[in-house]
């Protein structure tokens, strides 16, 4: 059997990959990271992911010390709601983590060389994230270029392959994609500021993100909101 | 003031890294890693020497998980001991650690973003770690291709610069460099497999790495040996 492993965060794109990547054959190491994100409900909502699409091997990693300070993800800083589109598409948003990606990747790419595998999953999405610099094609081709140079099997000529399967697809369709495998979305989480009782706000920038995506793809968000 | 962000193991070259640093003019945030190695000894001697040196900050990162298993440093596998030179410099070492400076320079990377510095110090060698795959040119370049297009900072301009100030030195002349900017070399510690009172084994690669670094110099090796 293939084995891979997978980046999952419990939010709707992580989760339609790790769906993807099962769906492609592989055995998936799920791996998630707890860095202080003000949004940790996406840990429990991680946890059940892994546990209903019968995910091999699940680990949440603690990334301590602070490291990713300066973002509205893991700093007192106001999640900014409301905003337009154009707004939420205009730039590097405040609720990007430096070089979280990188780290997460690294970690993957640790994980994978000891179990001997090579292939690594991450959900990342070009077009309704064009703001987050590590979540582009060219993001992702650097660090298989890297991988491949970093580390003992790329020397011994294994090839580190990183499938970013959603790179290019609409949050629409990528909830399409999720419901034709089999995903459901009420264990996902999105919110970035979710109410004390576990609800999503609807107005922060993934919310908004993601209603729109049921939108597009015509289907019903099952979850609730405040 | 220049800033910058500098890894520490604790050892000779990494040692003798931040001292170039300093002596550069940098104001140095020093960044050490608590990932399970035997050798913990290490962590001391990170900490020493930071001081020692006048680092403006020091932080250990835990990384946990067990995510680096599959090497004899952090494995319960025993260490090479009185291999010969030839032994040492063929091959990628059973001391290699998957991943491992990828995963310290994506720490650093991230750490730098935060603090608004686009210079990292690592005192990585491709001479005398030969073996290392993530000790070459060539992944310092990956890796530095890598950092300007995942962070914000890179997409709007700034260039992140990975400084490899060891990297075509011979051991025998990073400890003359170390020397005669006055690191003070009986704070380092090198070995993988200390005696339990904290003396250096003497035999191990990195011990022998060392005591041939000393006699190159026609120095004296001011730490003890078991």
């Amino acid at each position: 059997m293939k084995h891979a492993v997978v980046l999952l965060s419990g939010g709707i794109d992580s989760t339609t990959t790790l769906a993807i990547a099962i769906a492609q054959g592989y055995a998936t190491y799920v791996l998630s990271f707890d860095y202080g994100q003000r949004h940790s409900l996406e840990l429990e909502a991680a946890r059940r992911v892994a546990k209903s699409l019968g995910a091999k091997e699940h680990r949440t990693v603690k990334i301590d010390n602070g490291i990713f300070g300066g973002s509205a993800l893991t700093d007192n800083v106001d999640v900014p709601k409301g905003r337009s589109e154009k707004e939420i598409t205009a730039g590097v948003p405040i609720t990007y983590v430096p070089a979280r990606n990188t780290v997460f990747l690294s970690y993957a790419l640790a994980w994978a060389e000891v179990l001997g595998t090579f292939d690594i999953f991450i959900g990342i999405n070009a077009l309704d994230y064009s703001g987050y610099p590590d979540c582009r094609p060219e993001f992702i081709t650097a660090f298989e270029n890297l991988a491949n140079l970093a580390t003992k099997s790329g020397v011994e000529g294994q090839r580190f392959r990183i499938h970013a399967p959603l790179i290019s697809l609409s949050k629409g369709e990528i909830i399409r994609c999720g419901t034709e495998l089999g995903v459901d979305f009420s264990l996902t989480h999105s919110c970035y500021d979710p109410t004390a009782d576990g609800r999503a706000c609807g107005r922060c920038d993934s919310c908004q993100i993601r209603r729109k995506g049921f939108r597009e793809a015509r289907l019903q968000d099952p979850i609730a909101y405040a």
